[in-house]
């Protein structure tokens, strides 16, 4: 079971290891469709072939002291584009490369014909290329100011108008957001926020509820445990004490050696903090490995196979074993 | 008929003639509720009791770079107010000084004891009392930055959380927004983009699809040309042939003179650009006495009696009537 859990999740990210990129096209150009692949030959299961496209998004939408524009990217893919029939699956991009998201979003490629849809992607702004201030986006407060989901949602709205106004046949056509984890949320609060922008949303893995005061602090954490717990017998158990048995042995100099060692570290644990952030990287290992659970082999984040915590859980079946 | 045609129009600026003013109370007090007025003793036909609170709302709701906060005003009013069947009835405040649209939006105060309601009037920032940077938020683009109604519609919905917050028995009393004109668009803007915040709208008077590439540019001005042909017969074409009149008269100093007794100008016309400030005034007269055709005794911008179109049209029934 992967962290995250949503009806759509499994779905969301499947067939990530098929890789395959559009050329980038003019910029500003309007959104004339037409195929451009390098298809990724060792894996290639299916086609991702979509165009590069920009447009000029403010940089502030709700001002007007900052009058300036910036290119946010987006990519858009029209191979079953049917007029009549369509729809339009938006993916609400998150804190990332689009064409990362959009070559792991398996999903929207598998339902694109039976939808008669274009597909688009959408970069979230202050990622990939769609930086407000060019290299200096993220040098201070003042020039990270605009990197908030209300303006990505803005960026969205005024894209999907753009899209509506220039390819033709589009005007009345269904739009549905589509996007998983934070992009998950962008979707669902862009449903929200935009009613008359898009006729539903689909929020895979989306913790909409996971501020402060609307769930536990440990809720997410609780979850990844679950994970383990019932991917193998002992499994979540020996993870547990391996907490306090890496104290242990850390207590020697002898122990930290054989540390350094046995998880081949780039160079020898010595202080305090070596050890800290020795036991948080084993953290987010355990964290990383149930997000990306899937029940296919994937490589998503890195490359893994089908149910890796079940893999993973096949050499934690003892926990009660000595240091 | 009013210019901005609303089902409730008619009713939501009634009793406008009744002043009665509630006294400010201490600054951020949590909104313990009590009576305060004092009646306008000459023409009382209704109590217009409320007190007056101050909430701290952050001036830029959308970003992190400027931090600081202002006192919004509102006012608030629960003679009527049962916990178990009531409602909030929250006026979203639009330009101008809150206390005079309290004032003069009878249709709140009318259903408050229906409704077991309370009553919650919200200034719009930059108006009256609640002025972001005090008197500096005019002085230029920087300091008028944050007057959106973006911005106004995120202090209302900040103010409806603290309300039932602090009100006990509040937490679950539905909210209907309700305002008028400008107003009235904060109110159906105000459900479409916070649904889960308040249970309906109701938009009085509100010129929503008033914008360019929405309806004709001329819309306004027919309606309004459509009021006085509605109210007497010549009336609206006596006021069209008045513009050509009023040029042929203004050709000579004799006419000129005349213009400026007759209308008791303060200082005669001279120029012509006297004469276009003067057409300009008329026009506006107009336009105002169109936007407050109540069908009652009223003094929303000025003493007017009940239908002061059709008064007016009394005097205007001879278009062909010689210079």
């Amino acid at each position: 079971m992967r962290v995250f859990a949503g009806l759509w999740g499994g779905w969301l990210f499947c067939l990530a290891w098929v890789g395959v990129f559009g050329r980038a096209q003019s910029i500003f150009a309007h959104p004339r469709l037409y195929a451009a692949s390098r298809p990724d030959s060792s894996r290639l299961v299916g086609l991702r072939a979509y165009r590069t496209c920009y447009i000029a998004q403010k940089i502030d939408h709700f001002g007007f002291a900052e009058d300036r524009t910036f290119k946010q990217r987006y990519l858009i893919a029209d191979q079953h584009w049917k007029k009549d029939t369509g729809t339009i699956l938006f993916y609400t991009g998150n804190e990332g490369d689009i064409a990362w998201f959009a070559n792991n979003t398996g999903f929207m490629w598998n339902v694109a014909e039976e939808l008669d849809a274009i597909l688009v992607f959408a970069e979230h702004r202050y990622y990939g290329e769609s930086l407000p201030f060019g290299n200096k986006s993220y040098t201070d407060a003042k020039h990270l100011n605009y990197l908030t989901s209300q303006q990505a949602l803005a960026d969205f709205a005024v894209l999907i108008q753009h899209l509506k106004n220039t390819i033709p046949g589009t005007q009345n056509t269904p739009v549905i957001a589509i996007g998983g984890s934070y992009g998950g949320m962008l979707a669902a609060w862009f449903r929200m926020k935009y009613p008359h922008v898009v006729i539903g949303a689909l929020a895979a893995s989306a913790p909409i509820w996971q501020f402060d005061s609307l769930v536990p602090c440990g809720s997410f954490h609780k979850i990844v445990t679950e994970d383990f717990k019932k991917s193998g017998i002992g499994c979540s158990e020996t993870i547990r004490n391996s907490w306090a048995a890496i104290k242990r042995i850390a207590d020697t100099e002898k122990g930290l050696q054989w540390l350094s060692h046995t998880f081949r570290l780039c160079s020898p644990l010595k202080t305090t903090t070596d050890l800290i952030t020795f036991r948080e990287s084993l953290r987010s290992t355990w964290i990383y490995v149930a997000m990306v659970d899937y029940p296919y082999e994937a490589a998503f984040l890195q490359p893994l196979p089908a149910w890796p915590v079940k893999v993973i859980c096949k050499y934690l079946t003892k926990p009660k074993l000595p240091d």
